[in-house]
């Protein structure tokens, strides 16, 4: 039984690739209740993100995981891979925005987890537990939701250096003062040159480029983005700009939302993983990825949600291409090693699912791994929920 | 085996009920490391919290959970049960402050979850299973906890108001705007009684008064706290005032810290119960709790973490008194019907333990306890982790 939401997860975590049943939870669909003065939401698990985000905005409110697929994609999938999005770094990804669930397990049983209130400290928490597990564990029927004041206002910023380690201390900076943005994201110099070769955009000098966003009420805006332009004066800034209004800001963000469509542009095919490491080491990971792509011949860009150190390393090839579409996977490989030498980790918002499952038994030492097999068999005892995902064969 | 750190808990989930072996961890007080470019730090459990924030401060960076016990209680314990305090309404509690742990279980097993980095979506979420879990599942003997930047400014509020009703509508107002407050405490009119009686403190007219404090750069102090008053400007609010100075702010906080010496003086005798209902339902909840105070002639009083809906709901009495002694119980049950009837939750902060272990089966549906019983056994195959706690008997 593969419980699938809008299948726009990208690690076929929702892919019947062992065969059996589908079950398709698209057609739950309702949201059945919005309770501001308690901060809360209940949803079913169809609800696209992007639907309960335009239900919530009137009210003043919104749900913080923003995956750059909200629009299409799931709350129920979002909960499954426990979804992030650029505003992570300030207002956690959907594990840290969730109550409680309903939750149907493998043996058929049904029950509830969680409470209604921002606080509980009541038995084992099951309603963490089932979020990121990609329904291997149950399927979320119902879910209640926190919600968080929407900010009244932001600004954006964008800040360029001379090479990414410079681009590194300045988020390190960042992320140790007060005022903790509500996005941090980074593009390195091949992200930079694949958008000045394809677009009329402009984009200042720099092999590494950050763009900054604050948000809160009105009357903390500016001083909250002084706080992150001094933060940024690091050696290696090259430039550095505050959008004045909001269509300076939708230019500056443009860069941004042009890359994952101009990698399709550029080549045939693309592997995505979003890797983490620690933010002091983005630097190591970077110049990593770059000897990998030269020894496999595989072309490669990185962008990502820096204040979390979560890097998407973007693979492009042409599966055409024998000798590319053999190093591929041998590029990959190389990119998980490399991660976890840093003290990093292989998923920072997409999960596991099919694609990373090689990786998991040098990524979770064999004990731990043992406990999350024992769990599989509390919650699911035949193994019927999304079999072969995630957990390798012991 | 029953697990303790510095023995704070209020619940008795560190007193060995069922006999058998204490593993005391009070000496296990290293600071592995302290890593704030990555913005973590490794501890040993005997570590206690205040000592964790000595060592954090001068590097401008904090540990989020603050339980009032934090100069003379264990990070261990804290994590054990989930330990939140006045900054949980803005940081969190410790589950959501805490990357990874290093655990041995109830078999011996010694394993590691969870990374170093503030993102992971990386199989089972095993790090926030066993924060809260009471020593129940396992032994935490190294924690990687998640730091932050330390506010570098600011400021307390004072607001006091005719009743209870216009203080919660006036801690929804203020939860629903975008400067989350970093603390929003809340005393009812027997709490403000009590002081009167006892001390020559400065205390405004009203029956129910909220403490709300602001922190972050120092830039944003001044547009914070307007926002704060704005909010707070509801029908039957008596008087606000902003501390205009460090020294004025430490007068008004002193009528909360004297509160429990307060009770303490007062009666020979107080249950602390640290109940949590949704912030709507405070009203129910204060007049719900008076009823109960009159129907037992048990004197009640009320005071706690409203911004979550969390109050520590405070019966007196005098043990010697044989009316009361049998009383006092039926009016603990009481409450714990009430707070489940508003939609509420046992425990906010203090967890279980022993004390509320009688009230399980009410709280958490029998397929939900069911589901934990089976993870005790995953853990603890051959339940010698403090026996007795938590879990009711099937």
């Amino acid at each position: 039984v593969t419980a699938r939401g809008r299948g726009t997860a990208t690690t076929g975590a929702s892919v019947p690739s062992a065969g059996g049943m589908v079950l398709s939870l698209e057609r739950m669909t309702r949201i059945l209740e919005i309770n501001t003065a308690d901060r809360y939401a209940r949803v079913e698990p169809g609800v696209l993100n992007g639907d309960l985000q335009l239900a919530l905005a009137p009210l003043g409110f919104f749900w913080a995981p923003d995956p750059t697929s909200a629009p299409y994609s799931s709350i129920g999938g979002n909960l499954a891979c426990n979804a992030g999005g650029p505003r992570t770094v300030k207002y956690g990804a959907a594990r840290d925005n969730v109550l409680g669930l309903n939750v149907v397990d493998g043996a058929g049983r049904y029950w509830p987890t969680g409470q209604f209130t921002s606080k509980g400290s009541v038995g084992f928490d099951l309603t963490r537990l089932l979020v990121g597990s990609e329904g291997l564990l149950g399927v979320i029927v119902e879910a209640t939701l926190k919600l968080l004041p929407k900010p009244t206002a932001s600004r954006l910023m964008r800040a360029s250096f001379q090479q990414v380690e410079a681009a590194a201390e300045a988020v390190a900076r960042v992320m140790a003062q007060a005022n903790t943005p509500s996005a941090l994201e980074f593009m390195d110099a091949k992200a930079l040159g694949l958008l000045r070769r394809y677009h009329a955009l402009d984009l200042p000098q720099g092999d590494a480029l950050l763009l900054l966003e604050v948000d809160g009420a009105a009357n903390t805006i500016d001083s909250q983005a002084a706080a992150i332009q001094a933060a940024c004066q690091v050696s290696g800034l090259l430039h550095f700009e505050q959008a004045t209004d909001a269509r300076q800001g939708e230019q500056l963000w443009a860069a941004r939302k042009a890359l994952s469509p101009t990698l399709r542009l550029h080549a045939p095919k693309k592997i995505n993983e979003d890797v983490v490491v620690p933010v002091s080491q983005l630097p190591a990971l970077i110049r990593g990825v770059y000897a990998i792509s030269a020894e496999f011949g595989i072309e490669v860009v990185n962008f990502g949600h820096a204040g979390n150190g979560n890097v998407h390393v973007n693979f492009l090839y042409d599966p055409a291409n024998a000798d590319q579409h053999a190093a591929a996977p041998l590029a990959v490989r190389a990119l998980f090693k490399l991660v976890l030498s840093l003290n990093g980790t292989l998923s920072g918002e997409h999960g596991i699912g099919l694609d990373k499952l090689p990786f998991m038994a040098e990524a979770i030492p064999a004990e731990t791994l043992s406990r999350m097999r024992d769990l599989k068999r509390v919650f699911d005892p035949a193994g019927i929920l999304n079999p072969g995902k995630v957990l390798p064969m012991p």
